[in-house]
């Protein structure tokens, strides 16, 4: 029998995992509580109404359709028995495995302050994309509903916490949404109306980039019309209302979330060793501290290279992810991990996009802004998403929009509850046709 | 001040009727519960992972967009004040109208048997297509978990109720998404292990086709491996199984319910007189009998011709639509709505698509069959859909099922609760970010 390898989470660093590992001697399970692998750079965009959800997912069953070795379970893993050599679902399954990859990566980061959730929209999954996509449409048609033009006015005041690429990304997207409807389609509205505030609590936006890019970010965000408050914090978040710490108490309905992320817990049974930024500590080779054959990638995994750890951003996942496989299949073939060179980062550059014709990327020295690094970043996109069709669709998308400015997305569309979608798509719902003692 | 047309509800009738207004010396609020009208006939494509739902939809400011005399308002309408010429919404409002339009269609039809709403999913709207794709694709990944044979056969069951078009197109549809995906993406199932059950009352398929059309239907359906029950009837639907008439017990985890539609009830507090089908009684102008300036259309509206009620389909709606806009303009230009013609329904024919290759249609003594039905089929819904983009989209779609053979949009995807989107999509929701007495 080949040895059973399992990976949980299929994000960016689990995928490129279970890649590697296509067609070698081992068998492999990749785990993930949803039913395809996501393209998060391009999450904004279905948040903005510009893309289908569809169209930056892919379902991992067709990924893998040609891979024999490589199977798909969509469960959500409560837990590790690392003296096993188990891993619980929450359906009470047991999975056992010879070698582990953990790969959750990380969820919206609350800081302590759990009402948050409560009060504002994130940004890291699908279903919180198609939230935020309908309550900006709502928060349209209420405005457009109002009497009062102060309150017209509450209803299209967006706040977006967080001044990383997604925060950026998403302000540039959602004022050029505003910019097309406002006034052309809501004839009871118009643009002067809407407000959108970016508030960073650093110095300064896109902190991974060159100080000058985040310059250039803020200086094309500004001018666009964005308010952005750089070193300023979210003080306090209520019902229709948040505080700044310059004290400003601004009115809005909305309030996005792209504050930062934290590490999940797939293994908080496990009490292993975690850096303060509560990510596992690994060793060169990826390996969880202290436990055999378990490793762990990505934003998970706390890898320390030229003085700090690497950060939660997808390269540095997949290329741990790619090691992680490498690693397992040296010990497959009866040699030591010890045999390979220790994991090191190549750092090939980061980019994000501003809004129309505007975009800032850097590799190495390179720094490249305004429409080259934004037709860099449209080249870079279409290049990493996964299938043909979705390619297809997505540069379908763009033309149509750049070429007709518009938005064709637009609907304000949920589906109706179903408790078996939302026992698969969350894990909490309570599946009155689930068989009892279903996962045998 | 021009005259002021209150039309509501948004579908085929609806918005035929807007159209027929645009530009014309009248003041146009079109009130819609969504956002989008809503193109119903390729909704089981929706259902059936082929379609993204924003390639069915329009959103009605866009389709009047440059229309300065129609305007749109996202609201529920939970009654109608005759004698003050006011309709009210669930927000309170009270919209004053001259002319009336009725045209708020039809909802599931459960006779009388509320239960069945909880244990079966309809097809009438998005947010139940996106449900019904959701909890399918949620039991083929159950069912790939199960260890039983058993257990795995009850999760790919699935019992279609009601042998219409929408039963008959989506038991096709779904036969195709089965085959294509089970096995191929699941090498934990077999084709084999599905089960389709369409269950029919009356003793045939189609019962708005010829007899020789739904003799046809049947047969192409038994030959791709559906079991075809005519002349049978839902007796009782439990937790996870149904029983039919034929005392025959069926474990399934899904049950579709296209066995009917009654007309909603927009009205509820005026008692107008209403048909035995419990549609809106009209005379001759479609004028709502025994109130001023109220008009009902499609669903709504009991209209008789030649002996029989018009059926609940769009064309008798939209010619109804146009019809009463014309009624409308007579008034207001002065005459007398005696001056036209009774309102006449022309039957230009109907259609339906069984699955790859074959459909029915049916015009006058023409009856197609087969391919040539197919692309008859083809054709006409192309030529229907609002919007280029939307052509194109759905166009490439097809094209890419037909020689792929693949259903590219097979994600479990729900929206993550959002209570304003709730609030907007249903009507139901408690909007804690609501202003209070919004609406003024």
């Amino acid at each position: 029998m080949k040895p059973r390898v399992v990976i949980v989470g299929g994000g960016f660093g689990g995928l490129a995992c279970a890649r590697a590992l296509d067609g070698e001697p081992v068998d492999v399970l990749l785990i993930d509580g949803h039913n395809y692998h996501l393209f998060t750079p391009l999450l904004y965009q279905v948040a903005t109404a510009l893309l289908n959800p569809s169209d930056i997912v892919y379902p991992f069953r067709t990924i893998f359709r040609r891979s024999p070795n490589v199977r798909f379970r969509q469960a959500f893993v409560t837990g590790v028995d690392m003296q096993a050599r188990v891993v619980r679902t929450r359906d009470e399954e047991r999975i056992p495995y010879d070698y582990l990859v953990l790969a959750s990566g990380s969820t919206n980061n609350y800081y302590g302050h759990p009402e948050l959730s409560r009060f504002t929209i994130g940004m890291k999954t699908i279903p919180e994309a198609l939230r935020l996509r309908n309550h900006v449409l709502s928060c349209l048609e209420l405005a457009a509903r109002e009497g009062s033009i102060e309150e017209k006015r509450h209803w299209l005041t967006f706040v977006v916490v967080g001044g990383g690429p997604t925060g950026v990304e998403y302000s540039g997207a959602l004022n050029e949404l505003l910019k097309i409807v406002l006034g052309r389609d809501f004839p009871e509205l118009s643009p002067s109306l809407a407000r959108i505030v970016l508030v960073e609590g650093s110095e300064r936006l896109l902190h991974f980039f060159s100080p000058e890019l985040g310059a250039y970010a803020k200086r094309i965000l500004t001018a666009r019309g964005i308010e952005v408050h750089t070193g300023t914090v979210l003080e306090k978040a209520a019902e229709s209302s948040v505080t700044l710490s310059t004290g400003e108490v601004i009115t809005a309905r909305t309030v996005v979330w792209s504050a930062g992320v934290r590490p999940t817990e797939p293994t908080a049974d496990a009490h292993l060793p975690r850096s303060r930024s509560k990510r596992l500590e690994v060793d060169e080779h990826l390996r969880v501290k202290g436990v055999e054959g378990v490793y762990a990638i990505g934003d998970l995994a706390s890898v320390r290279q030229d003085g700090g750890e690497l950060p939660m951003l997808s390269p540095p996942a997949m290329q741990g992810g790619r090691y992680a496989a490498r690693a397992i299949l040296t010990v497959v073939r009866g040699r030591s991990v010890e045999d390979l060179r220790p994991f090191r980062y190549v750092d090939k550059g980061v980019m994000a996009t501003i809004g129309r014709n505007a975009a800032v990327a850097q590799t190495g020295p390179l720094k490249i802004s305004g429409f080259l690094g934004w037709l860099t970043w449209l080249v870079v996109h279409i290049y990493y998403l996964i299938g043909f069709r979705n390619r297809l669709a997505v540069l379908a998308s763009w033309a149509w929009n750049y070429i007709r400015k518009d938005r064709s997305i637009r609907i304000i569309a949920r589906s109706e509850a179903d408790p078996l979608t939302e026992e698969m798509e969350t894990g909490r719902g309570t599946p009155p046709r689930a068989a009892p003692g279903a996962g045998g």
